[in-house]
């Protein structure tokens, strides 16, 4: 087989020795003392048992859906029809397994990284977040290693053997090769679904009650050994923030890959370098994010937040750099022809097509941190109207949150349009994946803030000296332009991805040999379109309304613990944190099921109705557009007023409009517990959600 | 000129003539005595000053607009190009004067009502009921009988005189004459947009402002004389609640009539007949809706809610009878032919589309009232909720609002494709307008309950007897089912409405000859469509922030007026009630003006735009359904959440979760502050939203 295929696996594979020796060189770090040991081995128990319950339930779903696509698919693909075959089973169950792989790493390291920072941040700061973002880059590395060693592996399957029953290694079949690949991003788009509604529901519901209950009824503080629901929250920074984002990172990162593949292979008349490159682009990003990370440094009395921009920024360039070789090796020096009309588009226009999402990326990212930061005017004026109750700083929070979905939209269009003027559809799914390419270190500074986050905790129920907490706080703190900057990419790319594997789903589904038309004077799309837009709206109200209940429910048990256990407030007595631990679980467990079904489920019912009453599918097509725009919007809005309610929270407790226990500091504690569903649980969830969607329609689009 | 034609406005003079009658009815009832004059003056004058600076305001965008208009169809049409004329402008204007009268006369009515609803509430409720009543009477009759004078007045002068330079009273010269008759569609709509936001902003920051310091700080009642705000919130009902509704129904019932003129004329050979039914079906509802106001009477002890609803029924079922002999005459008895594909649709189809929008509406509101009523589980659980603080009564407000949004959608897309199986687009807009029909009662039930509101408000300042006030409760509590109805019929219609004014827009332009395609597959069309679905965030974001900001000023106001003049609240001095006024509408006039000219611009900006880069204006179709859709959604979450805020707070009044005065009341009214600006300023705003940028769409349609 060419080596040009097979080298993006082998840097996959580089890329988990590297995680793979880092995650050994946490282990061996010092855990510290018995009593953090002792906490740290609680932590890492309820996480690893949350794991377990949830893949559980997952394996159920995986292997049914497996064997749907498997029936499905059975006979092969009739004449004339498009390319079917049962294989796709086998993509779907391994992208589930990559997913749920990079989940269990990630969390298993940052469950041993987080006391290890705290016992590091009792020497100094660079120790401290040297361990904290290895355990981090384990996460970033884990995610982008086993997404190319998957697509990869399966892709030199598929095409090198002829498997599949399509002849190997020739150019016609990549169009048949590619479809059967996108199992895989569906693969991991339902499990990072799951993961993310039901981490998400597990972590606020820990969080809303121990800070409900704990902070503002008894009066103890935040991470306080006393508060029966403390090793929960600090089990749900870990379930939600780490495996649930990694999954949606992994799933992120796979469909702009399986999007531009897809749209490579169908487009093209010289479809093999156009299918190709995608791999290569990732592999070039892997090897930026893994030279970022070894710059990630700082001394003590630095300013983390500095080391981590450096190392983001390297890794950024070096992508540039790369990338543009890779495209010039990979791309023909004629350029590549688009098969429907003829048109040449040379590989100088899909690098620039690169070009374009990562800068769209950055702008999404700096006008979201525009609106969320604690140092500019939106989150201000959120705290000033806090001076007036809750009420104004509800509203002022929700305003802020809807303009700042204003931008980002404008942005996402134009980048939209310019790449699409570049190089077509292929250069929509090919920016996507420029937004995307360094999610590897995007990614390791994501896992890093949970695990700085756990370490203070650590080191308040343990007891140690107030300058460790400082540490950790000091490193806790930063990382959040680098985190809205990566939301941005998020979101933007979540908005490209979609709309590329939805005009994949176009170009899959014909009607009568002509290819779907979903003109929106058909008031048939119109109606399919109008769903869609709802779902959105369902699938959030179901996440809000799980974490309703769940935190209700941890709130009834942490004031059960606090009336029955004797001596616990004075500390003579230990809290039953697993009944705690026990309770998020089964609740995020349970709820989970509700908002994922109806994710997969309404494509299918969708499609098939659609196709049964009118005889074409286009409702579906309808159905997509209006879940992605409404989708994306919402997922702006419900990040972004959280994240804004959040830091006009931290800037009150700055000293600003009273300070801490202030009128205006408690209306912004209400803020930011509204806000706390809004960014962590539904509004993440949404990027993932129209992906998800849109994939479901690819993958059935044969059977259609 | 053919007597159907005539026959209608003919019907829309009686109607305004009954008005009169009624008007005149009201003013002869005893407005009580010196002190409640004296309130009553000062209700009136702020309301009239408002509305005088309002229309001074609008007065000047009407003539801009009709300017260029008229300058931008001068030189009328061009060979083979779309029909043009500069008559369009005439349109426009009496679209635009049509709605400002309505606004007018009900809004005289209503403030002259209020103080002898109060009046009549010393002797018995059923006299109080009967004035009310036959104040809101005189705007919903006002409302109707000027929409079809003004629009049949202008089509039989424009098809019945040959003055647009086309043959009169010819079948061909219809889709011409339609064109231009959709300049009062325009002028409708445009001024329902600023008067729905300027009279919400007015009415809530008064609102906000008096409830905060008033009830909240000084702790007083509401309506308490002693709060310098009690008579800004009383205008604020009549501008609000009495002139920006009556705006906003009137533009909705136009724009339903003229979006199945547009397309009836266009889709049929045989257009006259489908052409003329639209204005026929509106004269029947107008007829059923008189008939329906007269059976609305109630006995003391009686229910008032029962009187209201037995009107509506009746006007209702005469609606349906009438509507069903309206189609066997215009309609004739071979049916109507489509002339794109010469199918024929028989009268009976388009009774069934009618009555299928009759039903969708019911459905609407039968969800809406489900979801926000106090009976209900789902206020209920809202109410549950805030037992643990205002942050869960927030989370369990927005949950219900999202969720609300499923069930409505569901309908009105089922609707969508039934009334399109039944009779094309024709048969959507004319589902719309079955919507619509009895506009006449449902507006005057709406009307009813500011002035209700009102009648409590003058009898509280004028420290009436406590019976009187308890009459003016009751009546002031009903028509919650009625009203949550209505609202549903307007959401409907809105979305209906808005597609078959966005088809008709798409029917108006060609390119090259042939219809404008809008695949959703053309990445141009999704990146209009996102950029659509963003507008209602940043409207609403304009409108909540404007409400935000102009309580914030009321707040400060009262506050300084609490605190320098002495005497103020022991009831010795009288509080400056005029300066509060001046706020309101100094912020109402200023902050109106933003977000009224984003709807009006942005169609303009991106269809010349798109027109200019992509050589065609497809973008902007995307635009339109981008708005709907999400337009439509957001409309229905921010009506609902602040409806079940709203209820939840009532149910926890009625004494459950500890009553008034406990926590969980506390946090209810936190909930139903924020829902405040939902419900009342951004909410209705975006169903005008919708339709006016379609109609500004289909305006300049012929210049693009």
């Amino acid at each position: 087989m060419d080596w040009t295929i097979m080298a993006v696996p082998a840097v996959g594979a580089v890329a988990l020795i590297f995680a793979w020796i880092r995650a050994i060189n946490v282990g061996k770090k010092d855990p510290g003392n018995d009593k953090m040991k002792e906490i740290a081995a609680a932590i890492r128990e309820g996480a690893m048992a949350f794991l377990a319950r949830e893949y559980k339930v997952l394996a159920i779903f995986v292997v049914a859906v497996a064997a749907l696509l498997f029936v499905g698919n059975l006979g092969g693909s009739e004449d004339g029809g498009p390319f079917k075959h049962p294989m796709i089973a086998l993509s779907f169950i391994v992208g589930a397994l990559c997913s749920g792989l990079a989940g269990f790493f990630g969390m298993r390291v940052a469950t041993a990284a987080n006391v290890r920072t705290t016992n590091a941040a009792r020497t100094n700061l660079n120790s401290a977040l040297q361990v904290a973002f290895m355990g981090g880059s384990v996460m970033g590395l884990s995610v982008v290693g086993l997404g190319v060693v998957g697509l990869g592996g399966l892709f030199g399957l598929y095409w090198g053997t002829g498997i599949l029953g399509v002849p190997a290694g020739q150019q016609d079949s990549l169009r048949d090769v590619v479809t059967i690949l996108s199992g895989f991003s569906l693969g991991a788009s339902s499990i990072a679904l799951f993961a993310r509604v039901g981490g998400g529901i597990y972590t606020k519901a820990a969080d809303v009650g121990a800070d409900l209950v704990g902070k503002v009824e008894a009066g103890i503080p935040e991470d306080d050994p006393r508060n029966p629901a403390v090793v929960a929250d600090n089990v749900g920074d870990n379930v939600g923030d780490v495996a649930g984002m990694g999954a949606d990172l992994f799933e992120s990162y796979v469909g702009a890959i399986v999007g531009s593949m897809v749209i490579g292979a169908a487009a093209f008349s010289s479809a093999q370098s156009a299918t190709l490159l995608p791999l290569w682009l990732a592999g070039v990003g892997i090897v930026a994010s893994v030279i970022g990370t070894f710059f990630v440094r700082v001394k003590e009395g630095g300013n983390p937040q500095t080391a981590l921009n450096v190392g983001s920024l390297i890794a950024g360039i070096l992508m540039l750099v790369g990338g543009f070789f890779a495209v010039r090796m990979i791309i023909p020096a004629e350029g590549v022809q688009f098969s429907e009309d003829g048109a040449i588009v040379s590989g100088m226009n899909i690098f620039l097509a690169c070009v374009t999402g990562l800068i769209a990326g950055t702008l999404v990212g700096f006008t979201t941190e525009y609106y969320t930061s604690k140092d500019r005017a939106p989150a201000q004026s959120i705290a000033a109207d806090s001076l007036t109750g809750p009420a104004t700083n509800i509203i002022a929070g929700l305003g802020v949150g809807m303009r700042s979905c204003a931008l980002p939209v404008v942005w996402i269009a134009l980048a939209i349009l310019f790449a699409y003027k570049l190089a077509g559809l292929y250069g929509i799914a090919i920016a996507a994946l420029g937004m995307l390419s360094t999610t590897g270190i995007q990614l390791a500074v994501d896992a890093y803030g949970p695990i700085a986050d756990n370490a203070g905790g650590i080191a308040e129920m343990s007891g140690l000296p107030p300058e460790v907490r400082e540490r950790t706080d000091n490193l806790d703190a930063v990382g959040n332009t680098t985190a809205a900057i990566g939301k941005g990419f998020a979101i933007g790319s979540a908005a490209l991805t979609a709309l590329a594997l939805f005009s994949a789903f176009q170009t899959q589904v014909s009607v009568n040999g002509k290819p779907l038309v979903m003109d929106l004077a058909d008031p048939t799309i119109v109606a399919g379109l109008l769903l869609g837009a709802m779902l959105p709206f369902l699938f959030s109200a179901m996440a809000m309304q799980a974490v309703g209940a769940a935190a209700f429910e941890m709130i009834e048990e942490v004031r059960r613990q606090f009336k029955s256990i004797p001596g616990l407030m004075e500390g003579k007595a230990r809290a039953d944190y697993a009944r705690c631990v026990d309770i998020s679980t089964a609740a995020a467990i349970k709820r989970m099921v509700a908002p994922g079904l109806l994710a997969v489920l309404t494509p299918v019912i969708v499609g098939f109705g659609s196709k049964a009453l009118f005889g074409t599918p286009a409702a579906l097509g309808g159905l997509l557009a209006g879940v992605t725009s409404s989708g994306v919007l919402m997922a702006i809005f419900m990040s972004n007023a959280g994240g804004a309610w959040d830091n006009a929270k931290k800037y009150v407790e700055e000293g600003h409009h009273g300070g801490k226990g202030s009128e205006a500091h408690k209306a912004t504690v209400i803020g930011d517990t509204v806000g706390d569903p809004f960014k962590d649980t539904a509004g993440p969830s949404l990027n993932i959600l129209i992906k998800l969607m849109s994939v479901v329609a690819l993958v059935i689009a044969p059977m259609l």
